[in-house]
């Protein structure tokens, strides 16, 4: 939608659909925010700022990019991404708001080519919220940030009376060090490129609303929670700019991904319904539930666009890396003037036909993250 | 208060109180956060993290340090800061929520010895919040950043149900480089230092306050949220390390700054009631509402500990800087066995006499930053 289109059509309130992952919030962001900030970093929309400040270790004449290969100068240049966690409720199946936020701003640098080094944690707590529960909270982002081997070096904490925020929201904000060998980029993907996805998807949001009140059913699907930082950099360390682009596909899922790949590349891209690793028991809960698990948001996943004659080394990587049901999933497409030739992003569904595919309308699954 | 004293007493749910700057803050952060998150670097309990990488500029090599003179090495260090905001109401005269978390976030890396370089911002909205208001609020804090010359490179937007939070909470995290000539730390405090404030004390607290519901009173004051980087910046140029330490008397007023200097320094501090500049709209509005402006918060202000020799230097470059009202306030005393030997901080009242100086023990002003 053009920008005077959005102006003639845009809602005057915040809607829940803002908050989507989808459309709104793109629409959101380009004509509202992105005006107004617009520099060069903030622009690409990724999920992490890739800046031009060098991250050295304790002198600046160190050895930051020794292991440079000629023609990538960017390693150890300063990568920094932010993301506010309101996930309901605050502890799940596989879980907790702690965990999401160390992991998902972890795997933000990750996917950005970075090397994860601190985090800062903002904490709004609600009054009245029981303290065991931020007990609990903390010592998950804890022993998360110990997993990853970052610090957790600065923090804040504000409280709200009782009814002004719903319990507790937790932001955190990550510093990385970009990978001497990272040439990513959507500008990097060319046609013909594959698309390699680290596991079965869905399980993150299956296990949030198996647990929200009135939609509470009996399931064994637990939260994929977890870092995808090994992953990236065994990809990158074994790859370098084979790897052309990676995304962890959290809310709006692996079609959203795609979608945005499709549109960020000016190319077509082709994702294989068929080939998307599903579980049974997130299967069973999409039908129940009416959900696309291809929408679903994903919480320890790693979709990495690579060279085509590197798709089966890549999936061999993430599996020697801990990867569960890596695969290859679809690719970059030829433009071209057939109906699989606009960029954008297409799926070749289950029965064997093709289809656009859109980015999320409305409000599916509101604070799955 | 021990640790065991604190396991014995504390509440079970979070309390206003918990989010006031004052005891029950730093209880909460002693206690529940620190033993989970220690490192040596969040451990200090700054404003901000100071760390041991280096930022350099587009190449490793490059002049990172050039000008640090000799002995001072931490020059580019990286500087880390988050703070979380939820003022109520969003607007209010001087300023609003998204010129506070700019200002609020720059003027933590300045008063830790950095020059601002890159922000983020993350939004949680409510649903139903009109689009209008966010659109002041971006508006206002691009205005605060380019003001200040420092970037927002990457943001989040997050939607909750109405009633799932109040408007609209705004975190921000800054990344700062290290002054070359900071040296500043509770450790370098010594005694006979002079404490040096740049102006007028209690504006912001009395602005918020003005527009409470149920509590709205006519006063002339406006907050005086501002960015002191260019006051900071101007003392570490002139003075380097004849600057010891240096805070903004945010949450908890210049009281609760003199408190934490005391009990960091390990020496006695004190403050001098007469020499604190307060203006009489504020002084009357204190009269009012049964405040105390040593308690107050401040939203552009800076106190300074600086060298004996240094202090009329020091009031001259704030003058030259900008700063509207700046004097010694106060002096760090030598240790020893009499009234005023302990560490800690105390007030030289208005009348002449001597009194501990404690912090705040309850909620006073919730939300007010």
């Amino acid at each position: 939608m053009s920008a005077s289109a959005y102006a003639r059509n845009r809602p005057s309130r915040v809607l829940l659909a803002h908050g989507s992952g989808g459309r709104a919030t793109a629409e959101l962001i380009r004509e509202l925010f992105l005006p107004r900030f617009a520099n060069e970093h903030l622009s690409p929309l990724a999920d992490a700022a890739v800046l031009p400040r060098v991250l050295g270790d304790h002198h600046p004449a160190g050895p930051v990019s020794r292991d440079d290969p000629p023609g990538h100068s960017s390693g150890g240049r300063l990568v920094l991404t932010t993301d506010a966690f309101v996930v309901s409720p605050l502890f799940f199946p596989g879980g907790d708001i702690g965990k999401l936020a160390v992991f998902g701003t972890v795997n933000d640098l990750a996917v950005s080519g970075a090397i994860p080094l601190y985090l800062t944690a903002a904490f709004i707590l609600e009054e009245g919220l029981d303290l065991a529960d931020l007990e609990r909270v903390a010592a998950s982002m804890a022993a998360a940030a110990e997993e990853v081997g970052v610090a957790v070096v600065a923090g804040d904490t504000k409280v709200v009376e009782k009814g002004a925020c719903d319990g507790l929201f937790v932001t955190t904000t990550g510093v990385g060090r970009l990978h001497p060998r990272a040439g990513l980029g959507p500008s990097a993907v060319r046609p013909g490129d594959r698309l390699v996805l680290s596991g079965r998807v869905g399980d993150h949001g299956v296990a949030v609303l198996s647990c929200r009140p009135g939609l509470a059913f009996e399931t064994t699907v637990r939260s994929d929670c977890a870092s995808v930082a090994p992953l990236a950099r065994a990809l990158l360390d074994r790859l370098g700019p084979a790897v052309r682009w990676m995304r962890d596909p959290t809310r709006g899922g692996v079609a959203t991904v795609a979608y945005e790949l499709g549109g960020e590349a000016g190319l077509p891209v082709l994702l294989d319904e068929r080939e998307v690793p599903v579980s049974p028991e997130v299967a069973a809960a999409c039908d129940l539930l009416g959900l696309d698990p291809l929408y679903l948001a994903n919480e320890g996943k790693l979709l990495a666009v690579v060279a085509p004659d590197s798709a089966e080394e890549a999936v061999r990587v993430l599996v020697e890396s801990g990867a569960s049901a890596a695969a290859v999933v679809g690719e970059v497409l030829p433009p071209g003037p057939g109906p699989l030739g606009r960029p954008g992003a297409y799926l070749r569904t289950g029965y064997g036909g093709t289809r656009p595919l859109e980015p999320l309308e409305g409000d599916q699954l509101p604070r799955i993250c």
